[in-house]
């Protein structure tokens, strides 16, 4: 159940509302988000809506949720739609492009791919300064001096950047040069950093974890919009499978499940989802037939170089034919929804 | 290894060519398919080619093979271009598609689907005659008698029926009533099924095990193909994972790598491969942008009322807008491989 | 719901039941097993008791059940105990062991192999004469004759044969030199296999799919119980899992929760189940202390020279340390329960 | 390659080291433990041993690791033993018992299972005071304040408590209070908390992701050993499979395949690997038999009321009983190495 108080409720209202449920035994949790007010109950128990009737601050009272329930559809009909600092959107039924190396390498490596979005006006980029490597002896990223280069170059040319947050100690660090903070699939469940996110004001990306379903997914993302945040966008990134003739199973099926069940935006990596750089235009094409709202793709100056996923890369003319190609092919699924 | 012998190789040039094989304590199998003759060497192991240079009757001999052999595209590069007994093809770059109800379940029924797959001009139509039930207790398809039933049908409007044998029992009866036979998931791993198809010359449809790797894949077609029969097609269907909101995970990787791993044309069924019903479309429209050479649809007059499957069958009108969403996605795609 | 009938239930009573049902429109299946005779019907649905009060001949009404029914421990509460032509028992309770090759190489093996089984007081010998490879140029097995050859030495020693059958056309050539019919993995949702072994009379051992559910493996026992024979043996063998140090996913979880389901015994199959022969004696310990009820184990007399699954089988040596310590840890795990 | 060098090394003899590796171009990691110091190379490349065969203050070089390195056994054969602050000892061939309730939930229950304990000669308790949940609205734990009561009634006894650390910022909140951290499943690749574990001196215990592999689970524990510390426990909990009869797939296969990897030692959690309290003790009996270091129990006092996984803890009769059971099945498997 959520109780979804008058935005103006005056204090003597909410404590009549809260002592009520108290006096019921009826667990719950207050939620204020940047748009609303809350009061939301476990799963599981739902309170007789005529408790209610008589008090006053309250809204709406809704019932019946899913496990989740901030993030849900069945809560919210509305699409939210995500703006970044600098503009640039990602929504329902539109389709966002956020390009980038896997990880920011060097300086000379920052021009370049900065000329190389601000040329295919694109406005969004990937780029991790902290990388969550298997190995500890792998490359671990340049760090918070790198991403300061980054977003000196990037915002000159107008364009956001997105990038991993490991810890909750690098968000107030990384939070002038970022437009929008990523979670990894490794940390998807680390809830201590979903929460200290949930009190940011920056949109998250959101990656499913290697093995998450989607209801995992959906809580992980109600614990950041719980504690206050409701600038989410939640990305299907390829789960783990018996298969390995490739690095994941790039789960599209995901995609119009997961815009059934949220109200939340929904982007693909198909870089990832496949792991195999002369498969991944297929794969990308494919996402936007499922209906995506955006896409993350891994673009490198030069994938056999590159310190961490180049197999999984694809170079600037092959990433300027797809962007292409995208944009042909979301304006077909367009003309089908007409 | 594959030695590739000449098709009029003489009967001297032969033994002695199996001759020097077994001096060499080489295991191997001779294969005769529809369109040629070969030594095939069990995998790991390779002979010096010199050991051949002076005998007679070898067109080629090709190194260095997967575990498949002679479905692999590293040994035969063209394409196999399949063609049903009622001049319909299954091809690469293609796309077919093959549509109808999950089972057969009544003669009223029959009428019904012919006629919307005719006005629809499709010329291939799926359903069950044997099916199989995990529950013994469930409906197990209208059996020989349907089949025959809905051939005078189907074939009085120029449509090739595909479906789905069981057992080697089967093969003799349904073979003047199918265009093409289809193994289903469960028998996928089904041998002594697979080498018996293999010694006819009826198009086989082989669907992906629930959980069987690409590489079991391929190998089950090699079971058919080394038996004598090249006119194979593949077919994704969704792979059993952890994730339960749906029946399966449609594995839409599988398409590209499939297609650089193999000559034989691969299609899509996304159907079994999301299980629900009003996502199909997306599904269906994403698996031809990954690449699939057609696909394997449910259709049913009434899903609400159909025997099994229903859940994830489309009507007729969704379908008649599926399929001319099919047909322009499909003109996209090919307009950008030219 | 099961009506289980009398035994020596009257045809009128009989066609008076099936009327009843009919006019209810209730779908149903007649079954008569070596023991009793039943109609039962389709999940999900369950009639009205009342509806039967007058009737004759019912000896019981069952509601309630599971989507499997016969195999149900819901309904039949008794554990059912498989008796070996050759007097070799496996039931509830119990611990059986079943070792030898996974495929018969020669009668040399033969003599060698059952002198090893004598010896260790083991009546009962596991051995593959028909093969299913993945590889269609992979060894398939001596066929039949070996077959023959093999009972000639175990008979002898009054040692029984459990091996695979992989076609409905091999049952009847296998049946007067088997104790029991093996149902490999591959062929566990074979239902026309399934349903032809039921309506014999010899032991099944029914191996679990690579990515069956427990539910999925109680519903092909089912098929062979609901076609007649109740003299069924489940086996866990492993499972697929995105794990690949192993070859497969030893589920032991699954032996106390199929023995709370069903009726039937369950063994284990620690050579499958883990794949590495050295640490089979760990496994195969561990599945006594699941509960395990008995043990398949591939024991060959020269591993490292095994044509088939030679890295996961132990050597004579090795296994016979291993029956001592099943022994001993079987004692234990009865003292648990006494 | 790991270059191990003298506890003792001069200054100038390590700049030779490093300056020769940096010469050659060659990644490194300069790794200080408790008990050693180390120059880690990254996987895939090895420098030629001669190049340092005129250098001082090198022990060894190890060569062809696996990508893992110091917590491999093929670096380091001798087993490491991990001694707890209040004696008690998790090692290579013991058998190790940690019990108590999923979540701390009230200062009367911390009595009750104190005195269970004590009265069991129990010496670890595992009791969570920070909970990871699914959802925002479940119990989330006591917090710092219950884990200092439950410390200073454990503490009275002797009992240590292994307690799941969350955050960083935790660290040292709760290093007074317990005897070993625990790293939970959905933290097992948050690799700054990992590393900021590494820098301590206490006990790690390591769960598996759920779904990590080995080779991902020994790269988690190199995070923490790389980091400096030492002292690691792993815990086999349950993996994520299809198969949904019970939470999770106890995978017990993982017991002897880590032992063989690693010199760290190696528990299992039954009440996670299957989840169905009525099954645990024939798993955790089963985990004994396949060679476990020692075992993580949920046992509370009255299971039905638990706050968190009451589904799968044990009262206390049970847990006595099973006790009493580990023990004769350890003694056994001690005999059977003797």
């Amino acid at each position: 159940m959520i109780i979804e108080l008058q935005n103006n409720i005056s204090t003597q209202d909410k404590e009549a509302i809260l002592n009520k449920i108290e006096s019921l035994s009826y667990a719950f949790t207050e939620v204020i988000t940047q748009t609303g007010h809350y009061v939301v109950g476990k799963n599981g128990i739902e309170l007789d809506k005529a408790q209610f009737d008589t008090l006053g601050g309250i809204k709406h009272l809704h019932y019946g949720l899913s496990n989740y329930k901030l993030v849900s559809r069945q809560w919210k009909t509305q699409a939210t739609k995500i703006q970044l600092n600098n503009n640039s959107i990602i929504q329902d039924g539109g389709f966002s492009i956020i390009a980038g190396p896997c990880a920011i390498e060097s300086e000379d490596q920052i021009e370049t791919i900065i000329k190389h979005l601000a040329d295919n006006n694109i406005t969004m980029m990937r780029g991790g300064i902290f990388k969550p490597r298997t190995s500890p002896y792998s490359f671990q990223g340049l760090g918070l001096e790198g991403l300061k280069q980054l977003h000196n170059v990037a915002s000159s040319k107008g364009i956001g950047i997105i990038s991993e947050v490991m810890d909750i100690s690098q968000i107030e660090e990384m939070y002038d040069y970022v437009s929008a903070f990523q979670i990894g699939a490794r940390n998807s469940q680390n809830y201590n950093l979903l929460k200290a996110l949930g009190k940011t004001n920056k949109p998250i990306l959101l990656k499913r974890g290697i093995s998450s379903t989607l209801d995992e997914l959906l809580n992980s993302a109600e614990h950041i919009y719980s504690s206050g945040n409701e600038q989410i966008i939640l990305c299907e990134r390829g789960i783990r499978t018996y298969e390995n003739a490739y690095r994941n199973t790039f789960d599209l099926n995901a995609v119009p499940v997961l815009k059934e069940k949220t109200h939340l935006p929904i982007i693909v990596d198909p870089s990832h989802g496949i792991g195999i750089s002369r498969h991944i235009e297929s794969m990308a094409l494919a996402g936007v037939m499922a209906g995506a709202d955006g896409i993350l793709l891994e673009v490198h100056e030069n994938p056999a170089q590159a310190l961490s996923d180049g197999q999984q890369s694809i170079d600037f003319k092959t990433a300027e034919s797809l962007y292409r190609k995208l944009s042909a092919t979301y304006d077909l699924r367009s003309s089908f929804e007409a």
